[in-house]
């Protein structure tokens, strides 16, 4: 099913919607998918928490790969392919399944992660990323993506108290801003699917503002 | 390494050289690739005997998941990119090493398989897979690949003697056409690095026609 597809079924039946969150590390965007989830079922909606890399027994086994072993155990462009497999096998296999059904999907993660991080920060190139990721899923993309931003100084302080600091470590500051500047890139290019969302300040404010970015897709 | 770096060096040291062995099932590979190896030794060359997929650590790693569950565990997509993946991991730990340090490199299958078998026959399209493994290793490709072919009913019969009956089972008649018919066309493609040889007779002949086939290249 391409996006076309995608689109037509949504005009044609109760098709679930498909929403990314996505950002830098710290930003509380686990916190922020679990919380989002509870308002979506609180409106009735049968809601699917996932994340990427992972998502189905395929993809989680290829997670298993990327993760263990050390930093260099894969070239930069066998993990990348390694990504997009597992994301095709997560589309394939728990995503498309729940939206035929009329489920609403939210993951933690997915393409433009791959976009900022591997093909910005990592310097293989956006373009050649998506390339190898329309290979995997056909143009299937989100019906939303929301990407949680944090002024630097707050995102690096708040991975640092503990959220996710084993895994920003040894980055150097610059690969952050190469991933932020790509995040902000991407919403500039694709307004329609792709926002930001300020994250700091209250929690509740926070999923509060999520919901008000989902407002055009709810029933 | 690109593929006009390897050609450079191969001018300036004594680097290896990379020969892939390919062709249906039931053609003698395995036993070729043996006989090969003997031969090369024999005139004083190291040689490294690999294949795919696999060949690394963590190609052999992803050669599990692809040949763990059923048929239809994966997608052709998901596949295909993991076959990539392990191609990539394959040239970087294994393969580039080796041809570093002077020695001969033969492998069991290689990109052709992946363009005969997923591109041509798979149905997936042989320029779709050759992006995403010129993603994969960047260009880098055999020096020389001999595609050991038997007229079709030959193949058949020595597959089900049991070289590999479990693997093609299950498999219609037309798909081995149509891997055959793809090979023939890489030959066609590229005459200097694909080669056909006739797999037919005694074995000691056959391995002579591979040799001769590689003759411009021994030292």
């Amino acid at each position: 099913m391409d996006r076309a597809e995608v689109a037509y079924r949504a005009g044609v039946s109760a098709r679930g919607r498909f929403v990314s969150l996505e950002g830098g590390e710290g930003v509380g965007k686990s916190t922020q998918l679990r919380a989002l989830g509870s308002a979506l079922r609180d409106q009735g909606l049968e809601v699917i928490e996932t994340r990427e890399p992972g998502g189905s027994e395929g993809a989680e086994a290829i997670r298993a790969l990327l993760l263990e072993g050390d930093e260099r155990r894969w070239t930069i462009e066998a993990e990348a392919l390694l990504f997009a497999a597992a994301r095709a096998d997560h589309v394939d296999k728990t995503i498309r399944p729940a939206l035929e059904r009329g489920a609403w999907v939210l993951s933690d993660r997915f393409i433009d992660s791959s976009l900022a991080y591997q093909g910005a920060a990592g310097g293989i190139g956006v373009e050649r990323i998506r390339a190898i990721n329309d290979f995997a899923i056909g143009g299937f993309l989100p019906d939303r993506t929301l990407v949680l931003t944090l002024s630097e100084g707050r995102a690096r302080a708040s991975a640092r108290d503990g959220d996710s600091a084993d895994r920003i470590g040894g980055r150097p500051e610059a690969f952050h801003d190469a991933v932020h500047r790509a995040f902000e890139r991407l919403a500039a290019q694709e307004p329609e699917r792709v926002r930001l969302v300020d994250a700091s300040g209250d929690k509740v404010a926070v999923t509060e503002r999520l919901l008000a970015e989902l407002s055009d897709l709810l029933p």
